[in-house]
């Protein structure tokens, strides 16, 4: 079986998409450690998380996870839209993640529902697809963006 | 000359990753519809502005465009941390942009300055590399994040 059969790549890259999503449900930084690309192309690793500047390289978007998993507690993600294409050596993921995350407290119990658009970029290696580029933005309701200026919203200085 | 010169292609991703928001300043369409990728990769086409949900295609992503650009007024962009990787035949230009946007009216002049993260893949095609996917998030200030909840922020229900 050739390594460049577009169907093996395919469900490779999709199972590495979704163990991303399984290692923050699970706050497993070690799960997540493994998906990322690592030696040679460990200082191209990039993170966007939504609001945030850009992260570079492997150190810094593991430390950012770690924080975010340390203060996230319940966290549900589903996946839809999920788009895959692979092109040689990148295969491209994208997708709407909806989180479902617990706000409760002792005294009252209260859940959130947000929605995000996601693109991840994943690499070929020697060990594998590792995940090389992670970039999620919130998804405004009509209302949220009903806000914006003069029909701007919360475009590109542009919606 | 070979196509697969890395240096010459890192500078062809990067003239079609400028002529981007060159055109969005310009609030030229036409000049936006070229750089987009077309024929067989056409569906493949995907855009994600700051609060919408993804667009795939590119006529819908085209038809956003000229939505955007009508509603824009003047928009200057000034780019920073831009980061170029080819992988063959996917291109890969991550960048911060800085937005000047013009809300002044007949009474006041007013401009607003508004700082984004875009994800810019490009594809290899037989016409020379085209936009395939575009996708930006607004970055927020450390002031706009400590409203977060718990320090929550605008994460990915995480940050």
């Amino acid at each position: 079986m050739s390594e460049r059969d577009p169907e093996v790549d395919r469900a490779a890259a999709e199972a590495v998409n979704a163990a991303l999503y399984s290692a923050l449900e699970r706050g497993d930084i070690d799960a997540m450690a493994k998906l990322w690309v690592d030696g040679p192309d460990a200082p191209s690793a990039l993170c966007i998380h939504p609001g945030w500047r850009p992260l570079h390289g492997r150190s810094e978007v593991l430390r950012a996870w770690a924080v975010i998993m340390a203060n996230a507690g319940y966290v549900q993600v589903f996946l839809t839209d999920v788009e895959t294409t692979v092109l040689g050596d990148a295969a491209v993921v994208t997708c709407v993640e909806d989180l479902l995350t617990d706000f409760s407290t002792a005294d009252s119990s209260a859940f959130l529902g947000t929605r995000f658009a996601a693109t991840n970029i994943l690499r070929r290696t020697p060990v594998g697809w590792r995940l090389w580029v992670h970039h999620v933005s919130p998804v405004l309701s009509e209302q949220d963006l009903a806000g914006g200026h003069d029909g701007l919203g919360a475009g590109e200085g542009e919606s």
